[in-house]
C-alpha cells in the first residue's frame, strides 16, 4: 500500500488502530435515516456505497450493488473478488487526494451514529478450541475425570449457539435465570448466580456454498472478516443442564459481538503458526502444510474499567481454517453470515484466561479488585469491555472493535 | 365449521386427511413463476394471496400484506389475530358456493407444483422430551449408568440444531463423513457406518417477543403450526464427538421437514393431557392447570415403503407450551420462523420407537425386513418416510404433511 498523501482522507481522518490498512465494516444509522453498510475511517464512518460511487466506472455493477446494502449481507452473499474490489476501491478512494473534499463532506463522526448488527447471523457455532481453557473448564467442572476428553486432539469440539440473542456492543441485558444446582436436594429456580464472560474471536462467514466441504486451502474464499465475541456464560445452570446434549439456556440469553467486522485482509500480517500439534490428524484437518491461520491478537479484558486479564488468542490450538473445514466435512453447506467463535482464549498463566470460571478456579481462588473487593462472578451493574489488536502492515496497528456489555438486574419473574 | 355445500370449492376438492378443517401451508413453485405461500385443500395448492383477493374489502390490510409473500415469513411476523383472520377468510372462500368458479380456476394440482420450505428458519432447537427414547438412549450410549440423567425430569433438555441444514420433504443428501470410534486404537475418518433416523414432530414459531419470556398460557399466541421432522442422525460420529458439548457433525448434515404447516387451530381435537408427572416442577414449567398441549398424533415410519414404526407423540413427557416456556426464561427472545421439535418419539413397545437406534437396539438386535434381509442401520439409497394423521373437527381426519428423504452415496472425499 502507499503512503498516504498529507491531503488524502486517509491521513485526515485515520487514526492509530483505525487507519486506511484497517477498514472494518459495520451497520450505522445516522439519525432518522435507514441502517446502512458503513466503513470506519479513524472516529468516523462513511457510506460504502457512496465511496465506491466517488470511484465511478471503476467499480462493478456487482461491487455496487452488494455495498448498497443496510449491513454486510450483500457482500457476504458475494465471493471473495468481489470483497478485494471493494476494499481495494476503498483504500483507493481514502488515499487520493483528489477525493478528499468529497469524502470528507460525507464522514460522520462515530459519535453521531448507532452502531447495529454487522450482518444479518445465520447459523451461530461455538468451538472450543483452545487447550488451556478445556483443561481448566475440564478440572473445575469434572474434577474427578481426565481434563481433556477423548476426543478434543482428534476433532475440533463445538455445538451450535443461538444466532438470534448475538447482539452489538452496547447492548446491555438482564441478568438470565434458569434452574440451579444445590449442594443438597433438588434444583431451585431463579436468577443466575455464577454469571460469567468468555473472551472469544469470532469469524464472520460468505461466499456461500450449497453443500459442504470447505477444504482447509479454501478457508480464504470464506472467511469475510473477524470480531471480538463475549460468550456471557450462566455456569450454574450450565453446569445443570449440559449432560448429554450440551449447553443451551446457560449460553442462550445473550452473546455480544464488536458493531465492526475487520476484514482478513487487514490482518495479513498477523497470521501466526498455531501450538505444535501432537496427534496426528485426519487427512482433512492436517494443517502441517497449510498457511497459518492463527491470528496474533490479545484481548483486553476489563471490568468496569479496570483490566482483569489479558488473553492471547495466539495459544488457540485449533485454526478458524481447520474450524471451517470440520463444520463442513459431514456435507452441511454454508451461508452468508454463518459465524463461528473459536472458544475461549486462555494462556499458561491466571492473567490470560479468557473467563472468571477460570481466573477465580471455580469460584474458591476470588480477585481482588483494585478497590480490594473480592470478585468471583458478575454482579448486576458490572461492565465488561474487551479490545483487541494486531500487527498491522508496515508497522501499522490494527485496532479490533470493542465488545462491551453490561449485567441489568433480573428481569421481573 | 358449517358443513360444505355440494357445490362449494370444499366439496370440489377436499380430500380425507386434507378437507376445508385441515389447511395446511407451504411454499409452491408452478412453473418458472416465483414462489408463493400457498394453502393445502384436497390434492390442489392455492395461492393464498389470491384467495384472500376473492374476499374483497372483508380482510385487513395487513392480512393481505402478510400473505402476499414467497412463503409463511410475512404471516409469522403477524400475531395470532392475523393468523386467525386469515384462516377463517379462506376457509369461508372455500365454503361459499358463490366463489367456487373463481377458485377452482385458480387452483393448481400438487403434482404440477414444486414444494420448498415453508418458511425461512430463524434458530432451531431439538429437544429430547420422550421419556422412552432417552431411556433407550441412556442404556444404549451409558450401558453402566442410570439412563435417565439427574436434570431429566426438572426440566426439558434440548440443544441448538443447524437452521442452514433444514431442508423440505423430498430432497435427497449424501451419506454424511466424519470422525467413527473404532474398536481398539483412534478414530477414523469416513462414511457413517451408523446413519439412523429420528421421528420428531417439529412446532413453527411466530409473533416474535423480543426478551423473554413465554409463559404457559401465552404458547397459544407464538406456535404457528405443526410438522413432522426426522432428524437424520449419524449415531458413530455423534457418539464420538458428544462429550462434554453436545451433538454437532453427527446431527448437522440434514434435517427433513414436511413442507406443509398445519395450523394449531386444526388440531384442536387433537390435543391431550402428556403422561403423569412425578417429579415437582419448578412454577415457569408447572402444567398441571394448563391446557393439554400432547397431540394425539401416531407417527407412521416407512423404509423403502414398508411400515416399521408407529411412534405414539401423546407419549412425550415434555410438551410443547413446556419447551417454549424453557427456551425463553433466561431472557431469550422469540423470533418469526423460530423452530423446535420435540424429541424422538418412542413408545413402550420395540413396533412404537422412532429410531432404529433403538428399534435395532445400538445393533444389536437386527430387525428383518420382508424381504427377508436383516437390517440394523441404513444403506446408500434407502428411503425413509414419516405420515402422521390425527382427529380433527367433527369426525374429521387431518394428514400432516409428508416427511421424506432418501440417503445417496458419500459425497466424493
Amino acid at each position: 500500500m502507499s503512503t498516504p498523501s498529507p491531503t488524502s482522507a486517509a491521513a485526515a481522518l485515520g487514526t492509530v488502530g483505525n487507519g486506511v490498512e484497517h477498514l472494518p465494516y459495520g451497520s450505522f444509522t445516522a439519525g432518522d435515516a435507514a441502517p446502512r453498510l458503513g466503513v470506519r475511517l479513524g472516529d468516523h464512518v462513511l457510506d460504502v456505497a457512496a465511496v465506491l460511487d466517488l470511484a465511478g466506472g471503476n467499480v462493478s455493477a456487482a461491487a455496487r450493488e452488494a455495498a448498497d446494502s443496510p449491513s454486510l449481507d450483500g457482500l457476504l452473499a458475494c465471493s471473495k473478488a468481489v470483497w478485494d474490489e471493494v476494499r481495494g476501491a476503498l483504500q483507493a478512494a481514502f488515499l487520493d487526494p483528489a477525493r478528499t473534499d468529497a469524502i470528507l463532506a460525507t464522514a460522520v463522526p462515530l459519535s453521531d451514529v448507532t452502531l447495529g448488527l454487522p450482518f444479518t447471523v445465520a447459523d451461530y457455532v461455538d468451538f472450543y478450541g483452545n487447550e488451556f481453557h478445556a483443561r481448566n473448564v475440564g478440572k473445575i467442572f469434572r474434577p474427578h475425570m481426565e481434563p481433556l476428553t477423548a476426543n478434543w486432539k482428534h476433532l475440533p469440539i463445538g455445538y451450535h449457539g443461538r444466532a438470534g440473542t448475538i447482539v452489538p456492543s452496547g447492548t446491555d441485558f438482564p441478568r438470565p435465570q434458569g434452574m440451579r444446582p444445590e449442594p443438597e436436594g433438588p434444583p431451585s429456580f431463579g436468577p443466575s448466580r455464577r454469571l460469567d464472560i468468555e473472551a472469544e474471536v469470532g469469524f464472520v462467514l460468505g461466499s456461500p456454498v450449497p453443500q459442504g466441504r470447505v477444504p482447509l486451502h479454501e478457508a480464504e474464499q470464506h472467511v469475510f472478516g473477524l470480531t471480538l465475541a463475549n460468550d456471557w456464560s450462566a455456569r450454574d445452570i450450565q453446569s445443570f443442564e449440559y449432560v448429554p446434549l450440551g449447553p443451551n439456556l446457560g449460553k442462550s440469553f445473550c452473546t455480544t459481538i464488536s458493531p465492526w467486522v475487520t476484514p482478513l485482509a487487514a490482518l495479513a500480517g498477523s497470521r501466526v503458526a498455531p501450538p505444535p500439534r501432537d496427534t496426528p490428524l485426519a487427512s482433512y484437518l492436517d494443517d502441517s502444510d497449510a498457511d497459518p491461520w492463527c491470528f496474533d491478537l490479545q484481548i483486553e479484558i476489563s471490568l468496569n474499567g479496570e483490566v482483569i486479564s489479558v488473553a492471547p488468542f495466539a495459544e488457540t490450538y485449533w485454526t478458524a481454517a481447520q474450524m471451517l473445514a470440520h463444520m463442513t466435512v459431514n456435507g452441511a453447506g454454508l451461508r452468508a453470515g454463518d459465524f463461528f467463535a473459536g472458544g475461549t482464549v486462555s494462556g499458561p498463566e491466571r492473567n490470560q484466561r479468557g473467563s472468571f470460571l477460570e481466573i477465580c478456579w471455580g469460584g474458591s481462588e476470588p480477585l481482588t479488585l483494585k478497590d480490594d473487593s473480592e470478585f468471583t462472578f458478575l454482579r448486576d451493574g458490572d461492565e465488561v469491555s474487551m479490545r483487541a489488536t494486531a500487527p498491522g502492515p508496515d508497522g501499522s496497528v490494527i485496532a479490533l472493535g470493542e465488545c462491551t456489555g453490561r449485567v441489568l438486574p433480573p428481569a421481573n419473574s
